[in-house]
């Protein structure tokens, strides 16, 4: 049995690779393809368009084809409603759910497209058909959308509530990755498709800074994701004058970079230790301990604040600027703080809201946090990714924003580079 | 001012260090000392007794160096009891708390020196003086101890109630680090004092086969500690053997092994993909979430074994022999499973418990999972590290514990030699 | 001014990525391009024509994209011969000689196509046109090429003589890149685009090794790129099994893997350390430095096999059975062993040979002699790059064979199972 | 069969673990000690005295044992001659010589203790008796040493002619080894003892910019040793900045690092590509190799800047401020350049003249030219190790030099932020 459909291709698909990849996907899933119509785009700055029939040997693989075509951009000629199911109980959705990718996507209700808001990977997609009576949409003002019109939105699977309309199956969904830059693409063009500690690396933090007045100027967002090795490496200083500065608008981490950075407050001179020279004094557990305990007496990181014990250092630039932070619990935290959200769930809904907020996410040397941030993160979203070890820069890349720069240097050195760019 | 105090060390304290250690201890933190008596053992069977006057310009500094000298293993002579404050609230601790080592700890409560029981690191001590009317001990049959005796136990600070007893200060502490052991200390003594891949990795690997073989054989109880890469890397199988022949007493882990594992299962072949050439079809992230989908709907990985819906692999062979498992969250995991440990303070009591039951952990590359597990053991457990990054493996062995073994390796041959090892 | 060119593109252009790759190179070098025809695959087997001018704002940019377009299979319609200059000193190129990639090229003098022999990366080309009195070509009886036929063949900068007719410019050279193979491609297939240690180690493994056997079957030559880490990690013995069982017909190493080779067997055991448990006796410095010693005594390691001094191990094995090597010396050597080739040309030339003689090479741990095979290789020449630091890996695969596979894996446990699977 | 020697150790030999490693390597190497006598020092400025007797079963074992406590500063009480033997033939040694550490050492001849010459790891000791007709020595006004003294210096084992005094045996040598700074040690006291990239990167700079300032101050010689990531990660014109402003005395690099330079100068801008931006336009293969023959054409490094062809960078500001630099040749260069040696064993020599001449040696991002260049170097040779690559780093400081530094950072931070330092 031969089953067969057809698909469209459209935009700058040769020289992004859309369209090998597509002819690759067909081939290595043991399918077959017809280009039904091909239209080249004769110079730089014409359009490709294709069209093909796709076939196989069941609907099954076809279905299968045509799901990763759909990832890479295809989408399904002559198409139909997205196919919509209720979620038979909390947290649990229909066997043949749609699963997301980070890149723009579209769903076909009732004959529209609809984009999909705050679209991130890995989840169920919810629509809901408003009603006149439905109090949510009544008041709905926003300006892009009709407020009679349906909405689409991603949920995560333990967010699923029983009833929620599920999109399942590969029908009326349109996915749009994010075209490769031509040449003029600035910093976030050249340095795509792989990591290197062989860069320039003076003239790449001058590119990231000019990433992130942009941002500023334009009032957009700036959240860093932030591990300890920030503070062990002596760039917290740097990273406290940004925020100061303000060019940082929200801050994420763990347990572990808040503790450290208030035990170089707390600990850094009273007990006579020169935080500059040396910062492992007997592997200073017990300052670590130590500190956790003091501002648990007083209560959380803006009590100590408050109390004036904290007077400097990232957390305290944060509280004072009112820079938004979210610290998410980990099974290797000592503690934790009172501040640090210990549920995993609950955490990342904190970082999900970060995530969709963000206009231009710095990781600055944390994997775990950084992947948490990631997975929430549309590809659109412009990201750095700074660690000394490649292979962390490595994972976080591709991890599949094609908006993401990797830096393999030393933390130490870079925060202050960056901070002299963008404070002189 | 100067102020000083009187401290001994006994044992084998030249050749392993530990005396030129608290030498350069006194030194380094601007202290002086004087040796009073000083007997060398003369032969190695002798241990060495050294008796030392400490001397520092203030008690600050004085009790700084003891605390550390305590941590080496000596001992104040003329010792007094441990100083005990009630702890102020829920979850605050005296400002002057003891903080603890993993090393065997003896507390002296009323001129007696009392063991501290499930010795862990970063934790304070609790002192619990029994009355003939206390219901919890008047049972107490364990005839290790004297139900009149007072208890002494760690709390981590979260844990910790109102009105606790606490140590404070360094006053009537006693600390053993365990001593380097002899010529003749077997598998667990020649390779200690780094990590390398530069081993000969088939004898390592005997080595390991024959510890758990001891440990088997002596009831005792065998941890291991899973990362995802033992999927990847083709290492389920065997884990799954051994698990199945009963070499494994415990499994802890995240939900992302355990989501890895049961895909293998449900998907490995399902869909006409062979499992054995090529583990990322298109990344799988379909297959991922697709899997924890179906988990849930169950209602959890028990559920899905007692269905029939999952028939084999490593979780699978833990509900069918009975071995306990802990996964603990994070907030990069995708789902999460119901069995899924989603508070951090939940999953660290969890892990807790099998740390201190376990004799022998096998660390099997997972950074976040080895270093929780890590932070429960004391520091008598012997501990096998396998990590092919060597900065895991040299991350782990840093946090203190004298009798961990690491080995630079592959997990996707580790796991089948040293199932053909135990199993032949 | 703008001036232009025409070239052709032909084969699997779309889904291979070469048509993007090469609409890529004319927009990042800031040219413009024109399709003239343009008739694709419509299905999997077909090729696909394409037909395009190029145009630029120089005749030095013209050539620098051509060059580019050039080195991806891309060549100029309407061909004319290649541009030949004579060299003007010894060791000294015309100033635009072409450099050469490491694909199958082809040269057209007197309006014949020339295929390049020994074809290897970063050479220069040399013509020789043969006249009937030239002695060498007069002998000439191989049957695949004409006497009377040019002949074109590599030389590296240092090699070259006065008067060698260099090819220079970009006209006239046609350059063959390998096609990504098809799905069927076996394990040189699946297994391209990326390292990783997240695959299936054991059965990697298993694929390696019916390369092997296929090679042998076959009549073909499998070459050994050794690096001291064998000896370390215990992989030695399973190596000279393979050499002793035939798999292997070439070794090429440097003089630190024939001193630990030679350690093992000299020290290994005289004073009593066993040398499966302990490698480093006290960094074994001495039995080093004394093995260099008493091979340079006895006048190399031949001499010491056949007084019976050294009687097992890979060298041992290698001169037993009559498997060439080549030791190639570097700064960093001790001694060296008087086999060692010290200088760098020398042994650059040596290693060429063997490079070009092989069918598959085996790199095993070390990065500079797999660098120093791997600028000698063909890119048609399969090779398998084993080392538990992906950086190597990644590093030895980014030099461009379109054939190799990239294993990170320890090689203790490696070399066994590859042994195990042969002798089995 | 019982033989037994005396052997005496002196210093802070307790704080400094030697006494402790001297223990243990009697009992591991199977033998028994019995202390004679011991006096403690009493406080942190007094030294300790300690004799023993050294027991083992043999004549054999008991030299094991005293060559190793020989290297660990213990001295044979009693001293005799040490023994001389000649060499047999050029490039032979005696069967039982002495292989170097790279302490210092004196050696017994004549009843008297010359301290050798030029000390260097894995050489052999060459004793030269001077005659008063010895016209070498008759000239000699050198102060220190009576001209009339014996003379003890190193040689490399291809270096030893036939005839030449070569010791042999453990009798009449004395190591030692340098004691581990007291507290105080300034920067190159805190950082011993381990690696890490968790260090307060900006201070750790400072520190080292006083060390060169210091050397320079003193009329030392600081040498760098250049990896080719330096061109490539930006750190090319710092370092050039730091030879004009004469920081540097001599430089040690490869082949590859030169071309880099060199090309960089050539063609950074000449193809109108902006260097800063863009390191490797399309692997920059041609401009490498094109470099090569440019040099080569012109007749080395030196005409080509006579001749204005080669006017910035490292290279050029060597020639230009008449800083010697040494080219080391290897196996995986292109070319190479006409100033590379390609004899290892002539490079070697070369490199051993910058080695022993220096007393500040930077080795920034480079394993193979690090290590040759450590391989010659005094344990007393202030080392500074700069890479990425925390393995490299640990590699280098493991070759045994007590005074090195080992830093992880990105290279291209690190140059111009010392040059910040040194200049401004």
């Amino acid at each position: 049995m031969t089953v067969s459909r057809t698909v469209e291709l459209e935009g700058h698909i040769i020289d992004s690779g859309t369209m090998g990849m597509c002819f690759g996907v067909v081939m290595d899933m043991g399918g077959e393809f017809e280009v039904e119509e091909f239209e080249v785009g004769r110079h730089k700055h014409a359009e490709t368009y294709c069209r093909m029939r796709v076939l196989a040997d069941s609907q099954e693989n076809l279905r299968a084809i045509l799901h990763e075509l759909n990832q890479q951009g295809a989408t399904v000629a002559d198409p139909r409603d997205a196919t919509l199911e209720a979620a038979p109980e909390d947290g649990v959705v229909p066997v043949d759910f749609y699963s997301t990718t980070n890149h723009p996507t579209f769903v076909r209700v009732d004959g529209e497209w609809v984009k999909v808001e705050d679209i991130e990977m890995d989840c169920a997609l919810i629509v809901e058909r408003s009603t006149p009576a439905d109090p949510r949409t009544a008041d709905d003002t926003d300006g892009d959308r009709d407020s009679d019109s349906p909405r689409v939105y991603t949920k995560v699977l333990n967010a699923v509530d029983e009833g929620d309309l599920v999109v399942t199956g590969e029908t009326g969904i349109r996915v749009e990755p994010p075209e490769r830059p031509r040449n003029g693409g600035g910093s976030f063009g050249f340095m795509q498709g792989g990591v290197s500690s062989e860069r320039p690396s003076a003239s790449l933090i001058e590119d990231i800074a000019n990433e992130i007045h942009e941002v500023n100027a334009n009032g957009g967002n700036v959240l860093v994701v932030c591990g300890p090795a920030i503070v062990h490496s002596g760039g917290r200083d740097a990273l406290a004058d940004l925020v100061r500065a303000g060019h940082i608008d929200g801050l994420s981490a763990g347990n572990g970079f808040a503790v450290h950075d208030l035990e170089r407050d707390l600990y850094g001179t009273s007990l006579g230790v020169d935080t500059e020279s040396l910062e492992h004094p007997r592997k200073g557990h017990k300052h670590h301990i130590y500190t956790i305990s003091e501002i648990a007496r007083l209560g959380g990181i803006e009590a100590a604040v408050d109390e004036g014990i904290v007077d400097e250092g990232v957390m305290y630039e944060c509280i004072e600027n009112d820079v938004p932070y979210v610290l998410a619990g980990s099974i290797r935290d000592d503690g934790p703080l009172p501040d640090t959200i210990t549920d995993s769930i609950e955490a990342q809904n904190a970082i999900r809201e970060q995530a969709q907020r963000a206009d231009l996410v710095l990781m600055l040397s944390t994997l775990l946090h950084s992947v948490a941030v990631g997975n929430c993160l549309p590809s659109t979203t412009k990201t750095v990714c700074v660690d000394i070890n490649p292979a962390t820069v490595t994972q976080l890349l591709d991890r599949g924003s094609a908006q993401a720069i990797g830096m393999v240097t030393d933390i130490g050195t870079f925060i202050p580079m960056l901070r002299d760019e963008l404070l002189e």
